[in-house]
């Protein structure tokens, strides 16, 4: 792999092939190499144009377990334009000699943009960008699934047939977009819930069921696993909810739906949750949620990207 | 030791053990040995919730001398609320593997709680919280008094019968709390000197003297450590002292009484100094004032410290 | 070298020691050798009291690609004020055992005064003060300069005959200033143009030409380097330029300048461009123009500076 900037283009094998290589990382860390010197000499830089301490701290953390050499870049609150400065950016790494480069951007396509602009030659890595992708979460989210669902025995295996249901803000979530695709790839079936004020414009058009009930989604689907996402307060009273407790009653995952799912379905979150809103602390804390898993998990996914992103056996395309 | 989170449950032989060991760090600095590969594949995070530039570059500096990999968590300025968020982002700690947090946090508690939260298994190290404690400061202190007044033989020393004069605002200081702790542990004897309005509540159960005269204070202790806090200037107003001139002429450690002291006394201040308030620039410059070899030291501590919580001898408790 | 402070007071044989060095860098980075050993256990810090992101990954690359440990401290925004503060931190960069100090600062002299203040006995390195010297980015000119007409065969070499001219706001810039004693003191000749209001006080004292037109400078000067400087638009105003056309007419290097060049000149620009202000884009993407080479070959140039500075071989003086 060359650069890995969204899901809706990662095909199933590469996609496979990034989950079979976090098993391996995850599996140098249970046997407590925490070192490992596969990248060492290559510089990692991380670009965040977008505050998000947890997701730095992860790439950062996942870098440095490969021995790599990693540069924080905040362009946060500087007074860069969009544009040029993007590439004198991009020119000063490529100049510094990034081997890669994690890039978090407000825009939409932003990540793209680096990496055909020719300004670096680095591998890029879509941390988020915009409303459009943040693949690397997908992906963890998908590790979970795979790890809960199928256990010892999950390697080489894709989601084929498992039911996933994704709640709360789609119009506005880059990880509901990229969980979207890849589970699609992956072989599942995907549903989303939300109010119609939340969905996000040619949704209809997506290989995807749709409620506006989330009672109605979990009895006709049954799901394996269900995904709620973080709620921005201001996006709830778009959505014309007059306040926390109704929005909760509507769209929250509540005690008492968690007690409708099948023997085998998870609770997944993104974290930071909201408790009382979009998840109770009963289903956040019950031994299906997979919350903490999807953090730790993220840790081994991401290194299995740089990995494969910059190890040597970089192919282009 | 399993996490350092205050002075006052330090027992004095845990006490002894880190000035000792961080004796060892010492020597191994002054063989210019930089770099010792202790703690190599570990990984330390700076989490630090208020600005502190001098600690956190100290505790960094300590950490990458041992080969520990460092990642800084500034959560300063961001909008992270107080409870949850130290819980979430504990958990992305725990998830990237951290063996030791450093953690510098207003609300005194902090770190305990931390530690005792089950959300981590690293090693927490207490860096200030709130008005509570500072317990790397107290024992740089220590570690500072044992060497100027025992000299080469000071290893398994206490500071039994030193006589220790803490000056300022003790009402708001982790500094003065956590020396104090720390010094009784020692079998040091500890007086305090201070308004009324800048002595904390309860502090005559304390085992110390109080006196509310400077100028008495040193005629009665004959002190061998004078230790000036830093005055913050809208408390210096809130002890009713209209101008920096009086409160100067009534607190400050000015060059008179620098005159009164016995040959062996030393003269300390935490950093950063405000010359003429607290302290006159004649004391501050002096041959007795150990203000420098206080930051020095600071680094020898901390590695000690980190090197007895993170390095694998860790025992429960 | 003891310390890198300016380019006024470089000899010649000191300036050749750090551009030849620099091609030892460079040759090491192109035969894939990302990292050396060279400075493993020494310990640099980044001291930005101005935020300049680019020059600090610069120096942070550098410093890692020859595993020197790096710690950042960001001095903007707190409130240190200028005089006590730059003493306090230098007392802690000295206990902390920094190696090598790489000072920005808006205050001219600032690095200077570090360097000669006895606070610390590290090696200190100018990367910027106000509006006085940034002597690498001189350096990494000269060096690129020297790349380009001399090719493989300029070790060793000065910059005799060669005719610079340099373009636009010298009053306020200390990369001109940094670029024109360096230039002479490896033979240049060096024509300095801008509008009256746009050059320092003194400058007639100073062994340039000067011009007030930039095409007759650009006739009579016949130059081998066109350096552009960054336009500040403020200042653009301060020119009596009543707006961005005007100014880019009189004083940008445009197509139609471009094609006056002689064969072998170059054009160069320290970046950020402001394209279409004091430069058009068909001279910045112009073969000729060396502007991503000079940020590639600042890390080779930072690299030999922290080298000589800090390698053991250090010389007083």
């Amino acid at each position: 792999m060359r650069h890995l900037l969204d899901t809706r283009t990662l095909s199933r094998d590469d996609a496979l092939l990034i989950l079979d290589t976090a098993e391996d990382m995850a599996a140098t860390q249970q046997r407590e190499m925490k070192k490992l010197p596969t990248l060492r000499g290559k510089s990692v830089v991380n670009l965040f144009f977008e505050d998000s301490t947890r997701t730095r701290i992860s790439f950062e953390a996942a870098a440095k377990r490969l021995s790599a050499d990693v540069i924080n870049f905040s362009a946060k609150g500087s007074s860069v334009s969009k544009g040029e400065s993007l590439k004198d950016t991009a020119q000063t790494l490529q100049a510094i000699g990034a081997d890669g480069v994690i890039i978090r951007h407000p825009a939409s396509g932003a990540a793209s943009r680096l990496a055909s602009s020719g300004w670096i030659e680095a591998g890029v890595l879509n941390a988020g960008d915009g409303m459009h992708e943040h693949p690397t979460q997908a992906l963890l989210d998908a590790f979970t699934m795979r790890r809960r669902l199928h256990g010892a025995a999950s390697r080489g295996k894709g989601l084929d047939g498992v039911s996933v249901v994704i709640i709360g803000d789609i119009a506005h979530s880059r990880v509901a977009r990229s969980n979207l695709w890849l589970l699609i790839a992956l072989g599942a079936q995907v549903s989303l819930v939300a109010p119609e004020t939340l969905l996000p414009f040619g949704v209809r058009d997506w290989p995807v069921s749709i409620y506006h009930s989330l009672d109605e989604a979990l009895r006709v689907e049954n799901p394996d696993v269900v995904m709620m996402l973080r709620i921005q307060t201001e996006r709830m009273h778009a959505a014309f909810f007059p306040n926390e407790r109704e929005y909760a009653r509507n769209w929250g995952f509540d005690d008492r739906r968690l007690q409708t799912l099948s023997e085998r379905a998870i609770v997944m979150h993104p974290g930071p949750m909201n408790r009382g809103l979009e998840i109770s602390s009963g289903a956040a804390d019950s031994p299906r949620s997979t919350v903490l898993e999807q953090v730790a998990n993220g840790v081994s996914v991401r290194m299995a990207c740089l990995y494969l992103l910059l190890s040597g056996e970089r192919t282009e395309g």
